[in-house]
């Protein structure tokens, strides 16, 4: 077999058909799906190991998962390139943790490819690494499918979920993610279900890529502004809301993108269960309770334009806090691929977090 | 005197450079603010009732004071033009009705200046009606100046105001309108007060406009999305919420811009005082509670588009829910031009409602 052939067979057998996939590998090129133009659906060769590096330095591609996905092909191809140099390879591991310093998962993941490179002989090592990233991608996608199973089961039939953000396919390895999955299997248990999705400046991430998401997997959608959140609730036209999980304290305060938490104050008071679907390897042990998550404060400038319309007078200032705290006790249930967690969290998830 | 002199002297003796006009007169001409361009300043001028018309109907101007302010000035164009025919004004008095079914603020003002037309005399029609309006005007500024005055008595140096949408100058009769004018006293009054803006989709109103009125008046103003309210707040960036109230029930619920919900709920969480700032105009005693206030639904094509680029992929659909309902409990008191009310609400704004 030729060098990448295992791959190509891995992704042919996948059903690609049935899957979202941020990042694949064609013949001596990895293909990336340009994020920041969705809902235009544009694909970015990637000739080389500098290539993938640059692309992910320029975020063609988002979502923790997908960004992993694209160091797993990162690393591959540099492997391609080292003709057995483990120091070459070493070297674009390094480049690519360098490209997002917060892009935890991604470091993880291309340091786990890595491991022991010198163990492994030279004239083995391409293979070796496709094993490994093979492996990877395997698993993952069967993570994803296991939340969408478990958070399929709190789903019934007729419910109009709303969600936030995108927490979808192409923001992990390309079934579902960590609460797109949920939404994709029940709607394959045939429950008739609608998403409503709110627009989530100033990205619009929901807009952009969670409608264009949920559309290609033909499931209904209705698009809303994210101040629309309350009045949608207090118009009855909401029966659960599901977001995702950037990190979870210990206690199961979890922190995710802004706007969450004011979902979850509105549906506490419209009495409207609050899901969040995430992964146990969003679980922070560390960090006690969401008072010691930091709210990351980021560049301001972009809640000014769009699309490089200046939408206030100039000299206005801008701030862009990036996330906010929900505290656990608004929280219905924790969906991850370990089941679904119900109050007091704080037990469960140490038990889940230390589960294989 | 000529036709309109008595008019002109009014508005010169106003210190208009102190003021933000949506609408005034230059001789034989109205001014409109083309508000749909704002941030950019544009205005446009109206050379006859038909025009003035057409403006409103176009939505040229937009607040429920500001459609008030150029009814007023439709009819005064209109009883210019009529020669002394009270059937010309009448049918224009329709016209402007009919321009935008739910402005019951300008319906009533209309109908106000054309109380009895018949009992002027043909010679004296236009003078009386110059009077009828310079005193309309005169009176709803005199209101906007005491609701900034009895709002600025809450705000204390160093208090820093979450706000949405825009109740401000150009939305009402030029000076701060319902809520604006409570900053612009607090700062005439030399309190160092600082205003968080939310933009407020999909028309982004506190983007465009809040934002401009706030630089005019050199009041410091930061911007933030809809989405960020929470957050805001948990970083501990907001020591009071002021919003404007389209319409308070009789206990005081009450129903303004979409997104006023979510910031109640979420000072509420923040032990952050949150007020309401209205005139007693707005006050609707036939209905009981929210529950009675039913949320208009809008054309939704608004929230697929944002500065006139499509955000979400063809096919999505998407709602507007125009409004959003806050009950009594959350609001810390009701800032009007009699004074600010504090809770229970029910008899003190049915006392009020009856003030002359």
């Amino acid at each position: 077999m030729k060098n990448g052939d295992k791959l190509l067979k891995y992704l042919d057998d996948l059903k690609t058909e049935e899957l979202l996939l941020p990042v694949f590998y064609k013949p001596n090129r990895v293909v990336m799906l340009d994020q920041t133009k969705l809902p235009e659906e544009k694909y970015i060769d990637l000739k080389n190991s500098a290539q993938v590096v640059e692309a992910i330095s320029n975020m063609k591609v988002r979502g923790s998962g997908a960004i992993a996905l694209a160091g797993i092909y990162g690393i591959f191809m540099a492997v391609l390139e080292s003709g057995g140099d483990y120091k070459y390879v070493e070297k674009k591991k390094e480049e690519l943790i360098n490209t997002r310093p917060t892009a935890v998962n991604m470091h993880k993941t291309v340091k786990n490819i890595c491991l022991d490179l010198k163990s492994i002989k030279k004239e083995k090592l391409v293979e070796e690494i496709e094993n490994r990233c093979i492996g990877i991608m395997k698993k993952q996608l069967e993570v994803e499918k296991k939340i969408g199973l478990n958070g399929a089961a709190e789903l019934e039939d007729g419910d109009r979920i709303l969600t936030v953000c995108n927490a979808g396919a192409v923001a992990g390895f390309g079934f579902g993610g960590r609460t797109l999955s949920v939404f994709r299997t029940a709607f394959e248990q045939e429950k008739k279900i609608e998403v409503y999705a709110a627009e989530t400046r100033p990205y619009l991430q929901g807009a952009r890529i969670t409608a264009w998401e949920l559309k290609k997997f033909n499931i209904p959608v209705t698009l809303i502004t994210d101040n629309m959140v309350g009045a949608v609730m207090q118009k009855g036209l909401i029966d659960k809301v599901i977001t995702g999980s950037d990190r979870l304290a210990a206690n199961g305060d979890t922190a995710n993108k802004i706007g969450s938490y004011l979902m979850a104050l509105s549906a506490k008071e419209n009495n409207i269960p609050f899901f969040v679907s995430t992964s146990k390897y969003n679980i922070d042990l560390d960090t006690e309770t969401g008072d010691g998550i930091e709210i990351e404060m980021r560049d301001g400038s972009e809640v000014l334009f769009y699309n490089g319309k200046r939408t206030a007078p100039k000299g206005v200032k801008a701030i862009y806090p990036a996330f906010d705290i929900t505290p656990n006790k608004y929280i219905s249930g924790i969906i991850t691929e370990k089941g679904v967690l119900k109050k007091p969290y704080k037990e469960k998830l140490e038990v889940l977090s230390k589960l294989k």
